[in-house]
């Protein structure tokens, strides 16, 4: 008698852009969207990056988490998607992170991105995606998303038989 | 014939506590608050340090300020405040900026913050404040604030003979 047949998905981790990011939700970096100066010169305002999006019955707060990392490489079980509001997830130091998300819960629809470090993420309501992925030892990342009724936390596990390895970054 | 008397008001940076603070709005920081354990583990939550404040016809956006440093001594001749809505800093980098908030718009009620890098604030809707005040020559900080109909700024002006410096940090 033998088991069922396993397997395995890698993932290969893609650069981030805001054009490959861009069914997943918004990517939250100096370097794009409408700029201009405020405050006499000083500051220069890179304009609403992201939306939250907390629903009629929600609020947004702003909370801090602080992440361990996966052991390398990272072999991934779940996925997970919160119905009721957004959740943006920005590095508090100029660390590299990795975000995997998916448009379907199942492990061939994962796609791994390399974060930079001055590269935040605001995951859309209702993606799929894998909780947080430090890379470093400790990596505090402020998170903005939404407080409020109702059940806004989804899990989908995959099989057993399934491994979903992102290759080493 | 003689000008008016001109005369300076000195502040001194004082440490951020979150009790300092709370007339003013929240500290955004890892060290206080409710936090648990989520993600398997993995991650820290420090939950809901702060409630983004927009009002019912208003959104929160995140956006980027990057800010150059005001020359030292810092002389600020101004305040503003937001009537309709929370306005937030957190650092995108673990680096210290100054932060000058006050209860009524007057030279003597000012007070100066010294604010640590890993530390954010959340200015509460309608609390005076100057703009950002960067320490580094270019320094980053994710912002959640209000966009959405009506005035949500007001400034006012100290009188020319009124000079408030902020002693160096």
């Amino acid at each position: 008698m033998t088991g069922a047949p396993s397997s395995t998905v890698r993932l290969a981790p893609e650069p981030l852009t805001a054009a490959a990011f861009a069914p997943f939700g918004q990517v939250i970096e100096a370097a794009h969207g409408q700029s201009y100066l405020i405050n006499g010169g000083r500051t220069r305002r890179f304009h609403a990056l992201a939306a939250a999006d907390c629903g009629a019955d929600g609020e947004p707060v702003l909370s801090i988490f602080r992440g361990t990392p996966w052991p390398q490489p990272v072999r991934i079980a779940m996925l997970e998607r919160h119905p009721l509001g957004s959740q943006a997830f920005v590095p508090m130091e100029r660390l590299p992170w990795l975000a995997v998300v998916a448009e379907r819960p199942q492990p061939e629809a994962c796609r791994a991105f390399l974060v930079r470090g001055d590269q935040g993420l605001q995951i859309a309501r209702g993606v799929w995606h894998h909780p947080l992925l430090a890379l470093a030892p400790v990596q505090d990342f402020l998170v903005v998303d939404r407080r409020g009724p109702g059940e806004n936390l989804e899990e989908h596990h995959f099989p057993a038989t399934v491994e979903v390895l992102v290759d080493p970054v």
